[in-house]
């Protein structure tokens, strides 16, 4: 996108950091009047089927992940389709194109039951790492694979690990996809603007703090570790959540001239 | 296993990726129709006696780790085998053949007082830092180290660390043993799969959230601290095994089709 | 400041440690006789509005990072100021130069609605890796920077990441500053000393432990998790400010021959 | 110690491990019949005054930290000995020896208030990477320092970062010290054995998760942070103390044959 500068981020040129900060920028907020039946906020449920891919895009060596990611396939999505159908809840999973591939069955089940299916990348690779065409090429073959294996072809995309590159949202956009849900700009959705101008894309935002992997991954040879035990979370999902609940009826940040 | 390609996983061929994936898997779940007596579930509690080998495996430069794994054998296994002897619980020690020749009383007092000791290495050493022929070596001569030191042959494997080589398995049929207990792809014990084809091998299987070393070790040098307070881990083990009660009598799972 | 030594710590002469530990020191505790209104105890609120610069000077490369730090223009500062409005609370915020230029209303509605912005750096740079030249002209230029934008001259300033070179007082004292707030040898304030001598500068101490950062940081490729829940970090607040309010009444320090 | 062996530790004769483990080791255990007044057990307090060293063993760059460290000894030595008074408690601390230079008052008044002051390295350097005759020197040098400026002579030692070389024992032993307060084999004191033969030097053993360091320590540059909150160190503190006052009744251990 810009060409690389060997200076310091602070010799940079104003013009050099308003770039970078400029690319890809949040834009309107989308939030109704009101929610369903008057509800206070809307929650969406999602879920990253990365299986073995995990361990899969480091390299593939760690036959105890790898098992570890057969886990997810064999005891986790069944009983998480249990759950939502129990409370009747939609839900949407992104899945790796190798996970499709490696778990057919299991997508075909979930589009079956009501869910969404989303791009999550081909083996759950990071896009900053990619050169613009391998980038392209493998998130339209993603989007071939899970259409070719569902029925059903996904409009919208989580980038795997939340990881963009400078092309990500030019592709996206090529794609015609209808939303991206990898950013944080927003705890409401919003347009996603790339330098400057409106793409149509709806960002409807992640954050680390409600992703539950953060605080319960291991990897033994990182130092990550599950330190915070189940209720812990809950609280801090509930109140993460609070603002946004709370926001509904207030005007403060109607006022921010930062906004727009 | 598989020859040695120097792409990107991105860039792997679909024959790569399978083979890395199913060269260990899971074949049928073992899950008794009911529970001796009525129980919800069964638990298995085991022990791995690592002592020393913690640090002779990194090195044995560290005279307040070797203390510290002292410690093990001076306070802690005579600590543990009087809590199960009060409530007459029979478990499993897993012992490097280090550990055994350094502590043979030990091992012969667990040997007495009824629980098993299976093989957890020679010290501690990772096996997927090995060439085959030492990981074969130093597996046969475990298990013969453990068998003169307490008259009783190992029929089951923790491998330290729970790190699992190409090979491991393989050497695990070939000395015919009965059970393994180092990977994770289900709650429910299951028979493991090399490379497609049932191995009369049972998985018993582990997850770190299960592990109290998780929270509480300690590495100076590493960043890993005891964060977590005994009452929270308490917690997270019981919230952790509460879906293998529940699902006792659910179906949930038995629709899954990725599940064979 | 002192010729480097190619000496381990463990060798040095007396005088090249007495050297660095007198550098920077803490003069003159100041403590009002007692708080307004018989207050227990005074506590500032203080905000770094970082926003997207806590990327851009590791390099900006990560988009998700950078949207990361928008949401505290979009969202965090609009609530933050509601939330002091509806206390009648009055605060600093800390803004770094490329801040205050990216969101330069910000900055005008902060001090419209009562509150003081100190300096914060030109781009978060840490001042401990600046050639001495590099670091004095930021300084004056973040201060000319936010002074043009905002029409006050700010008159403290809290050093990026709390980082202080061995300059970095020098030029403070140049620039005729009131205060700084990046170092904590007391939890009063105290006259900061250079190389002995009273400097003027009044220092108003932080501490990570009652930095809400330390514990809700997310960083993928560190291993910083937001592992605290919120309950717990206000318990750290509460009791990590307590012993200032307790002693307001105490004498236990007025002995101390260390103080002076 | 014992000549370096360029093989992996799987690799190594019985000789050379055997060797590594029975340098150090814990002997006899010191443990009275009765506690003073029936007490169902004893807890030493002690200190440890890093104050500045804890920056300055690993180079003493950082400004912060330094005046970190000037808090020990402005706000924390005396409001601990604030609280000893008012419980009337003697507790030991454990003082490198340019610390003792730097705060010479602070040290004459723990000693005049009727604690102790121990041996704690030169500049807080790490034993086990030091040449024996500088590691000698400094140990010698730190004890004639402490003398010098308290008037007493230390009769203990707690090594820096509780980090022991394969020659501290003997030197320990050459000082004629009574005790160390750096391993950790056993929770009641022991006698500390030298390639198998009694030291004479009794062993007051710590632990890490009896450490709060471990718990609040944070460092911006590691990962290091203060995760847990006061309340719940506490409750590690207690429950990890209990099993010595339970098993003060117990005969569960008398019966380990490795225990002597």
């Amino acid at each position: 996108m810009t060409e690389q500068i060997s200076l310091e981020p602070w010799q940079w040129p104003e013009e050099h950091w308003r770039k970078l900060v400029g690319h890809v920028r949040a834009g309107r907020a989308y939030r109704p009047k009101s929610w369903k039946d008057g509800a206070r906020c809307a929650v969406a449920l999602s879920f990253d089927s990365d299986h073995e891919t995990n361990e899969l895009r480091d390299g593939g060596k760690s036959i105890g992940r790898l098992c570890w990611g057969e886990y997810g396939a064999r005891v986790c999505v069944p009983r998480i389709l249990a759950l939502l159908e129990r409370y009747g809840v939609r839900a949407t999973f992104y899945v790796p194109a190798v996970v499709a591939l490696l778990h057919s069955e299991e997508q075909r089940r979930v589009i079956a039951e009501g869910h969404e299916i989303g791009i999550h990348g081909w083996i759950h690779e990071l896009n900053s790492t990619l050169p613009y065409e391998a980038e392209r090429d493998l998130m339209l073959r993603s989007a071939d694979t899970l259409e070719k294996i569902t029925g059903v072809r996904p409009v919208g995309v989580r980038t795997a690990s939340w990881d963009f590159s400078p092309s990500t949202l030019a592709i996206e956009q090529e794609m015609g996809l209808a939303y991206d849900s990898s950013l944080m700009a927003d705890e409401d959705c919003y347009e996603l603007l790339l330098d400057g101008s409106p793409t149509g894309i709806v960002e409807l935002p992640v954050e680390w703090v409600r992703d539950d992997a953060v605080y319960f991954m291991m990897h033994r040879f990182q130092s990550l570790r599950p330190y915070t035990p189940p209720t812990d979370v809950l609280d801090i999902f509930l109140r993460s959540s609070s603002p946004c609940i709370r926001t509904s009826s207030a005007t403060a940040r109607g006022s921010s001239s930062s906004r727009r």
